[in-house]
């Protein structure tokens, strides 16, 4: 009796000293991301040396290159490029956008995008007349004899009632994702889609569209919000509203292109594998730096805390940045197959693609035992006002390794203001906060640190 | 006991409903705060067609007429002016700060802004060697026969390692507050003080300065971060490097300027009062948008809401836009005063003065039982990722109330990119993002409804 109460005092101990060797390790990463923090400055050089990075492109290339470099010159044990075969859209000229006969004014310009994976219009443009829906039930119902021939304009703004842009967003991208293909259907030959932003402004915002098999492909622009209304507003005052759009987009053959990943061996349990990344594509607009370069330093920063801490970590950690997550997927896709023909056993993966802005929390896609576990480790991260941990999706990168049993996460930074910047030229070097891209990385250290020490299992 | 059973059914019936309804009440405010909202046009008004607006200015005295009308138009029961004297600080010509003989570039002007109250150096300017200290132990330790005749520059940096920028802020900013008149004691003629920001860049900070009793009124300014890391390295590597500073500001007689109330009558106890309010008065440079018309604007667009939903307070609710927080605290001492002698009893006071960014939660200063009766209404704010319920100090125009029992409250914001702007030319409309100004207006209008219908004293 007298030795179990020793085991249990022992026990109960070693408890009390991890938790609290745990609570300092986590502010001493904390105070490194805020004081001697690298984040930035690797932002600053992903952004503003190399600017935006859409798969295939030659900035893309010069990306993979960067932070290769960066994790070998940081001490990492081991960085390597995965190869990957990527899609290669490239926008061509300028696209233009015009009213041309509105009752109001006549002829006007209004701020296009071409959809990303459009077909192109070709030199000549499209000139049509063009008609307003919500939705594709309004869509439905107007039918073919009222759709053919002409351009259709979706434009069902993001609902603003949402606290979480990120919901407002998911119910209003059918439009630009499925859009053209279901206008196609009614024999459409164009489509306008409005930009996916909360903000009323004039940046056009681009974003992948999706063409359905056996339907033709017809193009696809975005128009800024500023210019949907307008657009809106002339549809209602004139009859036949005519509209003349041309994008010089097109789809060439797919090239190599590359996931960067850089690990640190892990010392006890060296074959179980914990990554974190975000995806170093981007559009070509802007310069990338919230979609997504914003995650992929924070990753690299993450683990370049834990070298320069000391922290020895027992599982493998990965920094993964991912190419092509914007525009088909193929690096998180290839990702996954590796993994699972290697037999790599994954017990968690983290991911950054909402932005560099100040941390909130979470969100855990995996068993109730790690969700639970996670959520046990809520006190330590009140101090750093990380109290939002859900029940939710990881990122879209990671996702293909959710048959393989691991745990997803994605970081939850404020949403407010990413879609005032996303997949457009808003999307640039000086929207970032120091400070508040430093605290995501620490998050995201911290909680890759918690996981590598504990794991993801209860103990019996 | 059947009786008393169907008793509790109702009672938990009755509380259940309640709770459904205050539910129900939250989600129109925020609905109506984001789909509807005028706080953004409100502080586009005071920020760019009003400006920054000292107290004595004649912007402040415009932004007292404006919120006064609005108010009015708005539909407040009952608007007015209460008198308050303020004093009339001035910061005349463009400051000048000059480096003179430095060993790497000999002479080069630096970013200065002079401190508010501060006395101004006159035509003529002051020109002495400069030499720096981290705080006053260090200025002890040099003692009058270092100090006599120089001009002291306290340059130490905002602690980035704390989350919360504000206490990062409070530990810096006796340099600037008290630096003056401590150097004074020692015989220096001036005062240069790093900026209080968390940031490296160019902008100079202003804010107020206490001069003591019976010790000289030096001049002192405040120069950019920048020019204080260049300062700090210029007089490690010259010999007694000397400085000019230029400052044209005084003090003139107190003038009269006022608090701006807009009052909704309770209909059960309309002898007390709940009070929501921000501070109306900012310093002279940039627009004051964050410091603090976003706090206006939020506490007028609370009460708004109200109207508009048709919301009829229990209690009195009024908003008052507080003068002269900045340089004199004249506003929050006068009506806390009135309230006294009129024997109003205020039950909270609510005040937003940092920041119109994404909000977190709030801080409360008052009872045990204020405190846990609003812990328990935590779980109708995490919808709205409200989850920052703290113990701690209200703002500064309240304060005054602590005496009279009234519990104080602050509204908590994210802090991170507050300093960066503060008191600076960089405080300015664009700075401010649409939605993260809305969500606090309406988490203030949901605590204030929640305190209106339930009081702040458990019922026995």
């Amino acid at each position: 009796m007298k030795k179990n109460v020793l085991i249990i005092i022992i026990l109960l101990t070693s408890i009390t000293l991890n938790a609290q060797n745990q609570k300092n390790e986590i502010k001493k990463i904390y105070d490194e991301a805020l004081t001697n923090g690298e984040s930035y400055s690797l932002l600053e050089y992903l952004s503003l040396k190399i600017g935006n990075r859409l798969s295939g492109s030659p900035q893309a290339a010069a990306a993979v290159e960067y932070t290769r470099e960066r994790m070998e010159a940081f001490g990492f044990d081991n960085v390597y490029l995965q190869e990957v075969m990527v899609p290669h859209w490239i926008r061509g000229k300028k696209e233009v956008g015009r009213i041309l006969n509105s009752a109001s004014f006549g002829s006007k310009e209004l701020n296009v995008t071409a959809l990303g994976n459009s077909v192109g219009t070709g030199a000549n443009g499209i000139l049509a007349e063009v008609i307003e829906v919500q939705n594709f039930d309004q869509l439905d119902l107007l039918g073919k004899e009222n759709i053919q021939g002409k351009i259709v304009f979706y434009n069902r703004p993001m609902d603003p009632r949402n606290i979480n842009t990120h919901k407002s967003y998911s119910q209003a991208n059918d439009q630009r994702v499925q859009g053209a293909s279901k206008a196609a259907q009614y024999g459409a030959v164009g489509v306008i889609s409005r930009s996916l932003t909360l903000a009323i402004d004039d940046f056009p915002h681009t974003g992948s569209l999706q063409y359905e098999e056996k339907v033709p492909k017809i193009p696809a622009v975005a128009v800024s919000t500023l210019g949907a209304e307008i657009l809106s507003r002339e549809i209602k005052k004139s009859n036949g509203l005519k509209f003349y759009m041309e994008t010089h987009c097109e789809m060439l053959p797919d090239v190599l292109s590359y996931n960067v990943i850089g690990e640190v061996k892990g010392s006890e349990f060296p074959d179980e594998y914990i990554i974190v990344g975000g995806h170093l594509d981007s559009w070509d607009v802007g310069d990338g730096t919230h979609d997504d370069g914003a995650g992929c330093v924070q990753s690299i920063e993450a683990i370049r805390i834990f070298i320069t801490l000391g922290i020895r970590p027992k599982r493998t950690i990965r920094v993964v940045l991912f190419m092509n997550e914007e525009n088909g997927l193929r690096g998180g896709n290839e990702y996954a197959r590796v993994a699972k023909e290697k037999g790599e056993r994954h017990i968690a993966a983290l991911e950054s693609d909402s932005g560099g802005f100040t941390p909130q929390g979470f969100s855990i896609q995996g068993t109730d035992d790690a969700f639970s576990i996670i959520l046990g480790w809520g006190d330590l991260f009140i101090p750093y006002d990380l109290r939002k941990f859900v029940q939710g999706a990881g990122e879209a990168d990671i996702d293909p390794l959710k048959d393989q049993g691991t745990t997803l996460i994605g970081f939850i930074p404020d949403s407010q203001r990413y879609f005032d910047y996303h997949h457009s030229e808003a999307d640039t070097f000086e929207k970032v906060n120091k400070r508040e891209l430093e605290l995501g990385a620490a998050a995201m250290a911290s909680l890759i640190y918690l996981i590598d020490q504990n794991g993801l299992q209860s103990k019996e």
